[in-house]
């Protein structure tokens, strides 16, 4: 059992490792309804893992050893698809790629796209609340449920996957559960809203020379593409150095660097309407302006697999350049330039040394103002004098700012003092009694989201 | 003071008249937080109240007077409208048409639509969860919900109104009060996103002669316009006759009658993308195939406000003759032309001689199946007859179709039953636990939503 014990106690970053007793892996709902019962009834404290990607180390069991990881793997079917009703009903154990695949062979699309695709499930991304880089278009995970099935931690049973569009029948219960991150229940199934295909996608990478100029682009891009922007990517150009730099296979997109770049990608499902067009018509104007200083349009598929690729090999870039310590934060998308500019001064006023990679999903508001130790550092020991110095006052400035101290990834153990700190003290004190009411026993993967006097003493 | 508790104490269709002993109108937040901490120190029930325009009587009294109604309609400032970040932050108590207004000033839109804005408030929409007439582009209320302020049933303040679009900081505890119906709290205040206003609308009157065409009616409109459709309202010839035979004044906008109409609507905030040749295209392939049989476009804002005057003006057609019993429900948008069959079935072979009038926001999969008593027949006993045979014969037809028996409008008073009925046991105690979580007391807005052993006894 100890290879198992291995994938299952450890996060995909390496930041916790655990301990357990027992992976109990259910293959049926009532499965999961009867370990959950029983471990209830013995008092044992549980941990339910999807892929075990996330960011925030929420689905590692703690390092006692006493609590038990349910994984959902097993559960693994698509159960429904409805074309008419653009609809998908899935076990929670589905990895989020399957579903892709699921939901093309039908030619529509799952509309959540994110780095660990391959690995994380359907459950996992609901359980967190997954962003992704087509928030601007399509919305969070929540924003594309329309239904759920959970197991309470009692072992009964909320099911709701009617796949209605509307339905105003009581409090609307299950999101409480989307970005729970397990700590209310087991999902075990989800009803999903699905999208057209694109007809037409038009992908540009650009340069932008005045960070403040990045909302005034979002905005020109909407109202040029009609509200089709899929994606609006920043990158630094010290994140895509780092990457350049270790990378040397890859290739840059434009013949000049600049301070700042977008990978910005509008799509369209209609086959009449002519988004290439309209993009075209953005970017002359925009150059015109100096909006954009520089750019390239994908000509192919091909071109748009690199620019993606550029992109999405961002963090990996970091990791090559010693790892980073990640700061995922968000901010109004009217505050960006400002966030960041603040931000980077406090960096350099107070780690000269330090390396900003700084890029994210800025249609949504959400920065990932990262940094990279600098070169020939012991990155470790970097991290946690940052850490303890700096990053207090990065958190600061973006509460200050209105801003979350947590974007996309949750709470999971590592940001609880973080919400203890900036959380709104009615909110958190409302998530405690929430807490308590659903799960009266806290056993329900303790001491994650919910901190404090309520984890069980065992 | 008998004069305000008229309008306080009876709801907008009459179906309910209570009495109280005062009309409690606060104009700070603090004095809703006063109030609230007030009656709860002295056990007094409470009813929140925003424009008092509910189908279910959620926001009236009871009939005993020992409930005191505390109406928003004095907090009623727009706080804040941040044009870049594309938000607005305004007190509950701000009349939906208001916030329109405000936003429209600065070049921008909130698109929440329904025939009361005139007198509904924001407070009650979010309560409410309200629907209306562009759900199909823009969401339910809830999908425009980026914060909201809270006074809890102790008078602690609940707040989360930095306007961000992303913010995966804990448990998204304020989806619990949007369609709350006034059960768990007290909204004082909200931040909601805007939309950009359309640079192009296109607007047309279409005849289908299948219902079955309605549904793949809708998916070519969202293929061709590239998901711009902002609402697709469906109008029986039913529905429309007993308009037009008591408003002469009203035209038919098309030459021939049909039995069933749809009216499109579609939008785009691009100046440049040819959203009416796209309907023009649309149509030209809809009509080579029959699947639409006659149609016209809005050529002016005239016409356009004449074709959603007659949509708009179709529940006035019911009360003129004589009223209709509503059946607010929705079913899977691939099971519209199927329910809509066979529950006129079921009421031509129940009760011959109701006259139907069915209409609603099908792009929803939303169906207003209402009944209007036969000509002579005294209206209230018809409808008391058919609600007692028919409706639940309409009810299960719905729940066995996997629908719901209430689309928009909500539970408050009158739905109360077809919960107990139809709702998923494991939802209602759900809702039970949140409810004594929550409002311990059971003072807020007793006896709507979560029914029975939870009412306070006075
Ligand atoms: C390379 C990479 C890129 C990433 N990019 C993004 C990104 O762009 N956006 C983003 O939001 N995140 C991103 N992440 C983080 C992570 O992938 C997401 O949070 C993902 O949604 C987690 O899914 P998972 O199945 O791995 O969940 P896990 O890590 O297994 O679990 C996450 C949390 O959910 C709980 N949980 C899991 N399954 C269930 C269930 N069925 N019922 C109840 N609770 C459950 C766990 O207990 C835990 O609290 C990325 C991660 C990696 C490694
Ligand atoms: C002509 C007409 C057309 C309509 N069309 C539609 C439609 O298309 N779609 C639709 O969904 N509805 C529609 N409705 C129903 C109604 O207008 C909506 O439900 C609306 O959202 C109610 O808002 P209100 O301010 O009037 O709320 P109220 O009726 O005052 O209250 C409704 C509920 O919310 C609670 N409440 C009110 N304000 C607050 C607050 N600040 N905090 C906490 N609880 C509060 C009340 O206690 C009550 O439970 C229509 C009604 C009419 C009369």
């Amino acid at each position: 059992m100890s290879a198992y014990v291995g994938k299952y106690t450890t996060d995909f970053r390496h930041l916790y490792v655990g301990r357990t007793e027992a992976v109990l892996r259910p293959r049926t709902v009532e499965e999961v309804q009867l370990v959950v019962r029983i471990l209830a009834k013995h008092g044992v404290p549980l941990v339910p893992q999807g892929g075990n990607t996330s960011y925030c180390t929420a689905a590692t069991p703690n390092v006692d050893g006493t609590e038990v990881v349910v994984s959902l793997e097993r559960l693994n079917k698509v159960r429904e698809i409805d074309v008419g009703n653009m609809s998908m009903t899935a076990d929670a154990g589905c990895i989020l790629s399957a579903l892709h695949d699921a939901a093309s062979d039908v030619d529509l699309m799952l509309p959540l796209s994110l780095g660990s695709q391959q690995s994380c499930q359907i459950g996992g991304n609901l359980s967190t609340n997954a962003g992704g880089i087509a928030v601007v278009k399509y919305g969070m995970a929540r924003d594309l449920v329309l239904g759920l099935e959970v197991v309470l931690p009692d072992g009964t049973l909320f099911s709701d996957l009617n796949s209605l569009r509307k339905n105003n029948s009581g409090y609307d219960v299950k999101q409480l559960f989307i970005g729970g991150e397990g700590t209310l229940g087991i999902i075990t199934g989800a009803s999903l809203k699905l999208a057209r295909k694109p007809k037409a996608t038009v992908t540009a990478f650009l340069a932008i020379s005045d960070i403040a100029d990045l909302s005034i682009l979002l905005d020109r891009a909407q109202r040029f593409t009609g509200d089709a922007v899929t994606s609006f990517e920043y990158v630094s150009n010290n994140s895509l150095q780092l990457l350049l730099g270790k990378k040397p296979d890859l290739r840059h997109p434009l013949e000049q660097t600049s301070g700042h770049y977008v990978l910005l990608e509008a799509s369209t499902s209609s086959h009449v309407l002519d988004l290439q067009g309209a993009v075209d018509a953005l970017l002359e104007e925009a150059m015109g302006e100096d909006l954009v200083t520089d750019g390239t349009i994908a000509s192919n598929e091909e071109q748009r697999n690199a620019f993606w690729h550029l992109r999405e090999s961002i963090p990996e870039g970091e990791v090559l350049n010693g790892g980073s310590l990640k700061h995922d934060v968000s901010v109004r998308t009217s505050r960006l330039a400002t966030f960041i500019e603040e931000a980077s001064r406090i960096v350099k006023a107070n780690s000269p040394e330090a390396i900003l990679s700084v890029y994210g999903h800025v249609g949504d508001g959400n920065v990932h103002f990262n940094v990279v130790p600098p070169a020939g550092t012991g990155s470790v020991e970097f991290k946690a004098q940052f850490e303890g110095s700096v990053s207090p006052l990065i958190y600061r400035l973006t509460a200050e700012m209105g801003g979350s101290f947590s974007a996309e990834y949750g709470i999971g153990r590592v940001k609880l003092d973080l919400l203890a700190t900036y959380g709104d003290p009615g909110k958190v004190a409302l998530m405690k009694t929430l807490k308590k009411a659903l799960d009266p026993g806290g056993h329900m993967n303790p001491g994650k989201v919910v901190a404090g006097d309520d984890r069980p003493h065992l």
